[in-house]
């Protein structure tokens, strides 16, 4: 058999998930999809307790009219965040520079309803008017999102969900003239895994791609 | 009206998508989810035509079992890759290193159906034993999936579909004892909107945050 595969490759077949150390299988599925955004989802309860929690797996769904999905696993510390997202329709995502890593890993931790990670993190919060769920006051970019519509994965109850941007707030000066921004100029943070932070260089930007033409920087 | 923010954010409400230049907001929202994930997607027509398309919205649903979505706009060029999953149930998912960033984003030209991407960007096909979708071999890391489900996002028809990981080969020596695969040392892509392609650093990684205890580095 010659798979002609370059050698220095592990290879784990399904059968080899189902015997696989819990931990171990866990961080090396978590790493696999790439170099992940890290949001800080902002929201509040009915009874006005805030919280914030951080994400991983937020994507992009549509522009016009723009649309953010993102996953929250049904066994997390999310809880307080889908609960607060199915009372009051909203929510913020936040994202922070590198500066805020550590700050940004605690609000993974299991804090009561009761406590604000905001406080306990040492982020502060900001409103914007008539919008209910608080936003980071330290964000390179924040979106204020009202929930549209959500989705139970049928594999394994994972929840999608789906919101429509209301707000956006993005640091000036990382805004292109062609509405580009230089996210990694701002030093946003990123992660890999369930645990790792990283920063980002912007490489370059190529053109619209076509067929016939080799790929073009811009 | 004092709501207390940052004066160095530029606002954009709900109304100021509407009447925006279109290249300007599909920039701008794109930009907005963070630093994305590159994958390319690899699948094969019954009729045996190899296909390969890059994706930036891959993630993570579940580790056991393993189950990783994407989402596929309707509107793309992605339909090679929608049609081929839905008559062959399989698709791989590829990250290559920073040095292919214009070939990855190459594969997003608009070839014809009998057009390989995989020659046209010049990566290499590969196959897995008993696995119909072929696998990009200069490859850090390469996913298997079998398709499982799929939902189609009501507000704008966008397709959310989730696969079950059946081969998952990873580059030697990016393999932590823990499970945690250090793609930032493979020096693995990412990207920013549309077309910005980035590298990045691995700060730190952090214990399971607790409550009652400051963030700690590992």
């Amino acid at each position: 058999m010659d798979l002609n595969f370059v050698s220095d490759k592990r290879h784990y077949c399904a059968d080899d998930f189902i015997g696989m150390d819990q931990r171990f299988r866990t961080q090396l599925i978590n790493s696999m999809p790439g170099i992940k955004s890290v949001n800080l989802v902002g929201t509040k309860s009915e009874d006005g307790f805030e919280n914030l929690a951080i994400f991983n797996s937020v994507f992009h769904v549509g522009a016009n009219p723009p649309f953010f999905g993102m996953v929250i696993r049904p066994d997390s510390v999310d809880r307080h965040t889908w609960n607060n997202i199915q009372k009051t329709g909203c929510y913020s995502l936040n994202q922070v520079s590198t500066n805020y890593a550590s700050a940004a890993h605690q609000t993974s931790a299991r804090y009561s309803k009761e406590q604000s990670e905001f406080a306990e993190a040492g982020f502060t919060v900001e409103y914007q008017e008539g919008f209910f769920a608080p936003f980071v006051g330290e964000s390179i970019v924040s979106i204020g999102l009202k929930y549209e519509e959500h989705y139970r994965v049928k594999a394994n109850n994972t929840l999608v969900v789906i919101g429509k941007i209301e707000h956006l707030l993005v640091q000036e000066g990382l805004i292109s003239e062609d509405g580009f921004v230089n996210l990694a100029q701002g030093n946003v943070l990123s992660c890999i895994g369930l645990d790792a932070y990283c920063t980002t260089a912007l490489i370059n930007r190529f053109a619209y791609a076509k067929p016939d033409l080799p790929p073009r920087e811009i």
